[in-house]
């Protein structure tokens, strides 16, 4: 992915079926689709290559294993067509070098901070390692959370021109533009476009607020 | 699982037809059969299923999400039969509670530091405080690395009575002597029994080794 301002759809669905749906609706008022284990572990990984028929997919499974574990998982989900994972830095620089040599070509995205209570007790307080960490080893960019646009801003500096895909907009409280604003490239959003009763809709309107339209 | 001195298998192996032979093998030797990612995504979820009709499953996820999709990990992992789960401390205690009552009586296990170098940047640091956190959100127990049997003795005393489960023995160079004797429960061994020509026999080995026979 370039840098841009774009939309990210969080498919957190767990039936294949209605994730399958809530793609086709969307797909093009999205710039990727984010999937993670839930959904893969009921659908199988085959989902992955049927969504990617519909727009980029990014697998989002937080990988945090020792380097050859990494490479392997990495592997799978290349072999799939997905075009990006997010893995985490925590795991230390080799883990994540492991992944980045492993996706050949394929986006890494390495978790900074979380925006849940329990991120404050380890990741937040080393966000800013974690963010070196992303770009000594090479990711194409890192997670950071549209709820504290603030941490986004500080984040950029570290990063430079690296991507910053941002969750947490919609029901977490996240506004889009506050994180767009302090340097997020895309957005993030999940039940807001998923769980809404026209997906499409949702979608066409998230883009209107981000200003892509 | 109860506290006593035993072999679970690291069954890192792609291959589903090799993965089910070497467990029909050394069922008789092993305590547990523990999976990871690379299997799960070739094999599908079902490889979980058919291991547990031979062994006790636990599933290395080292699950490192906020508390809702960990929760939804594990209901799938229980949901094939597993016995256990591996998770994360770091992203917090929410989210490693979140996997506790997910787990449902299922055995739950933290990893605390990781035996790769890039394990030292950020994991052993933290150590003691995710051994901590792991006691206080009602873990089984924890992951300890062999490979630093000084280090097991240290989070034994944090950790009371919970059990304590160790890799890297055998081609890691760790010795199940040493981490036995600092204080771990089962010792996890991979390449060696696996890669075997005879798993049966290398399980049988490493059985007598650790001294359960």
């Amino acid at each position: 992915m370039n840098r841009k301002t774009g939309l990210i759809l969080a498919l957190d669905e767990t039936s294949p079926e209605r994730a399958l749906w809530v793609a086709s609706e969307v797909r093009k008022y999205v710039d990727a689709i984010k999937v993670n284990y839930p959904l893969v572990l009921s659908a199988g990984m085959e989902i992955v290559e049927k969504l990617s028929d519909m727009a980029p997919v990014i697998c989002d499974f937080k990988v945090a294993d020792i380097p050859n574990t990494n490479r392997l998982i990495v592997e799978q989900v290349r072999k799939r067509g997905a075009s990006g994972i997010i893995v985490h830095a925590f795991v230390g620089s080799d883990s994540l070098r492991a992944c980045v040599e492993a996706a050949d070509g394929m986006d890494v995205f390495a978790v900074t901070e979380m925006s849940h209570p329990g991120g404050e007790e380890f990741t937040a307080k080393f966000a800013d390692d974690l963010a070196r960490t992303a770009v000594s080893a090479g990711a194409s960019g890192i997670i950071a959370p549209a709820t504290r646009p603030e941490r986004i801003e500080h984040l950029r500096k570290i990063v430079g021109n690296l991507l910053i895909l941002s969750p947490g907009v919609g029901s977490q409280g996240g506004s889009p533009e506050s994180a767009i604003k302090a340097g997020a490239d895309f957005i993030i959003v999940g039940r807001t476009i998923y769980k809404s009763k026209n997906p499409a809709e949702s979608a066409e309107n998230m883009v209107r607020e981000i200003g892509l339209y």
